[in-house]
């Protein structure tokens, strides 16, 4: 069994997708991170760098003690290579995997996080921000097409964990402002990816109720609170 | 041999530090990244995402054709891998490297990135943009520190790749207004991975000389002319 320290956003449904894609069994545990569930001692010490998503997979395959995992892409590669899926074994196949994988953890899931960030969440709106996330994301995006155009499938040819890194963060386009229109490459691949069956299954856990989206929530989303905790220690 | 294409930034140095570590011949190729090489085709043909660095390595372990590796996650990966060292073989300690690795990919490195954008780059000076990456990078710092007291060693427990990500971005702690006094676990492994002759020799490298700061150089560097380049497709 594995435990999913999981709230619904685009890095847990990177998660909850992987999940669903192995068939493997797992409990969900909703972690609250507006209301601030994410800085209680008990889940540090599983991610200790208080984001969401993170496992604890009480059945490694060493049959050592239970074995928690943080950084969505660093729990990819730990599934994968558990269950011989989705990173192929071979030399090449599985660098490019990895160089995506990379390429999605470094950019694509920063950087619309910083434009979310500016463009959608912050009180203030400030031009220069917003034009410099929108100008990055959509230099992001062509990047995205362009590889998508190269393999005519997936992003690193077969599907594997760099699909399951990148589709949650393009779910956000018309959140964000973009149109598929513009990456038509990405356009196929999106369709493609949201019809199976698991990512839809790995999409539809994540329903649960939201708190709301006060000032507390800021507070425990945008830093405040992290701040707070660290001038305390 | 290996073509390191380079130019002497904090994700340059984490490849030129982690070739010196593993004593493996390799050649320096400058990429005038002020200057816009980083948008040649010829360049892009091997970093489809135009950021230095980039590897080429002319003998991979299956001995087919030379083979392109972007992204330093990546590139540290494929090249612990290629020749089994500073990433361990067991379950555990193969994860916990990969772990701090994708921290250091998705947080501290584009985190302190935004945060020097802001404070020491930009030509507007926005408060709300520098306080929220002055205060992510110091969340970021609090991370590693407290991380860097529970090993007592390294960020991983032994030396590994996550060391070899990690350090050239904190080297950049004194130009962003951090000093290592508030964080004394990180200030004794800094010291500790400075005095290493190999990352001294990576870092030596990348002192060629650099191209004059100015409005050509912006527009290669903070995405004009990427944005130009997307146009006109």
């Amino acid at each position: 069994m594995i435990d999913l320290h999981y709230a619904p956003t685009p890095n847990g449904w990177k998660i909850s997708i992987m999940l669903e894609e192995l068939g493997l069994p797992y409990k969900v545990i909703p972690i609250n991170i507006r209301g601030g569930e994410q800085f209680k001692p008990e889940f540090l010490a599983i991610s200790p760098n208080n984001r969401i998503p993170a496992i604890v997979d009480w059945l490694p395959a060493d049959a050592g003690r239970p074995f928690p995992v943080f950084e969505t892409g660093a729990i990819l590669i730990y599934l994968a290579e558990k269950t011989g899926r989705f990173l192929p074994a071979d030399l090449r196949g599985r660098s490019v995997v990895m160089q995506w994988l990379m390429w999605q953890m470094a950019g694509l899931g920063p950087m619309l996080g910083q434009h979310g960030h500016f463009a959608l969440y912050a009180a203030e709106k400030i031009p220069y921000a917003i034009e410099r996330y929108r100008d990055e994301a959509a230099r992001l995006y062509r990047v995205l097409d362009t590889q998508l155009g190269k393999t005519g499938a997936y992003v690193a040819g077969d599907y594997s964990i760099a699909d399951i890194a990148c589709f949650p963060w393009t779910m956000t386009h018309k959140a964000q402002g973009f149109t598929l229109d513009d990456y038509p490459n990405v356009k196929r691949w999106y369709a493609d990816v949201r019809a199976r069956p698991q990512v839809q299954a790995g999409l539809a856990i994540g329903k649960f109720v939201k708190e709301p989206f006060d000032e507390e929530a800021r507070k425990n989303m945008f830093g405040a609170r992290a701040k707070e905790m660290a001038i305390k220690q």
